[in-house]
């Protein structure tokens, strides 16, 4: 085996660690957490079924590339929620990208940072629109368990709306059918 | 909510069901099994890492987007180790391909199914390179794992070897890889 498929081996074995971060909110039939690698997989999925409505016009491999990767250096760190993240949680991750694609060759190691770091930004169109479909997964799951995850962490309605309002700015379609869960989960009470 | 999005997120809520479908191998630290939502995400991921050993050239976007929805129509008849697959299985697979992904729009119905239907047929380059990387992962585990999935189901390491032969028709290099490991399980007496 030579050295550069011993690193891509080794990144391989080191990135299964995402099978056991569990985030806060639960699968959509309300039974247990859900984990990054779940998460990765069905962000991907549905960048690839929703790609039609993003804003501008997308490299959908390139967002696909993006959701499969996106959550890896919550390896180091564990899943913080959205609503409760702070600068140090930033700077952690950077610090655990840099470590973990740095197991690659170099070459692989600059491109996963770039790519990480680009959905990171949400400067581009790929990055503004993978930034909405990593958020319309939870809304969906919160609206499908009754809120479950926003009422075991605290949190109200208007602070649902004003986190995930930068859908918005990668899908106003997905945007408009957040909004329409946010908007029930209220109704009824939920939070 | 038109007619074309609500299908869509329909097949998104179907889909989740993935996550409850456990594989007969475990995870690389041997705490549990995996499911499909997680293998399929690993494999995603090999393909991007390790696209460069195929021995024809690919488009690794299409050997992601095979790798994503490979496992799909499993929701409906769980998974059947490789080891283990009739010609029943194929046929209640190919059953279940056209009941989810025929959830969708018909033009992304057609899409996904096609692709479906090509990762199974190894027939184009793209199929042969992602059999490769579906079989590499498996074997991995077993190797991190002392053999566990093929002890547990009785499997030998000339069945082993006999099984995943088709990886060299993917990639010679993972296949070199494959064999190695399985040799040294063999070599230890664990298969």
């Amino acid at each position: 085996m030579d050295d550069r498929f011993k690193k891509q081996i080794q990144f391989i074995i080191e990135i299964d660690k995402i099978k056991s971060i569990f985030r806060k909110t639960c699968i959509f039939d309300g039974s247990r957490k859900e984990n990054d690698a779940e998460h990765s997989w069905h962000f991907a999925m549905l960048a690839m079924i929703l790609s039609e409505y993003a804003n501008e016009p997308v490299d959908v491999c390139k967002v696909i590339r993006m959701a499969l990767i996106h959550d890896i250096p919550e390896i180091d760190n564990g899943d913080v929620m959205v609503y409760k993240k702070s600068e140090a949680d930033f700077e952690n991750e950077r610090r655990a990208a840099e470590r973990i694609f740095g197991l690659l060759p170099d070459d692989q190691r600059d491109e996963c940072l770039s790519l990480w770091a680009e959905f990171e930004e949400r400067k581009t169109p790929e990055a503004r629109f993978a930034a909405a479909i990593d958020r319309i997964e939870p809304v969906m799951q919160n609206y499908l368990n009754d809120g479950c995850a926003w009422k075991e962490n605290g949190i109200k309605a208007d602070r649902v709306m004003d986190t995930n309002k930068h859908i918005d700015a990668g899908s106003h379609a997905i945007w408009e059918y957040a909004k329409s869960m946010i908007d029930e989960c209220k109704n009824k009470g939920l939070i």
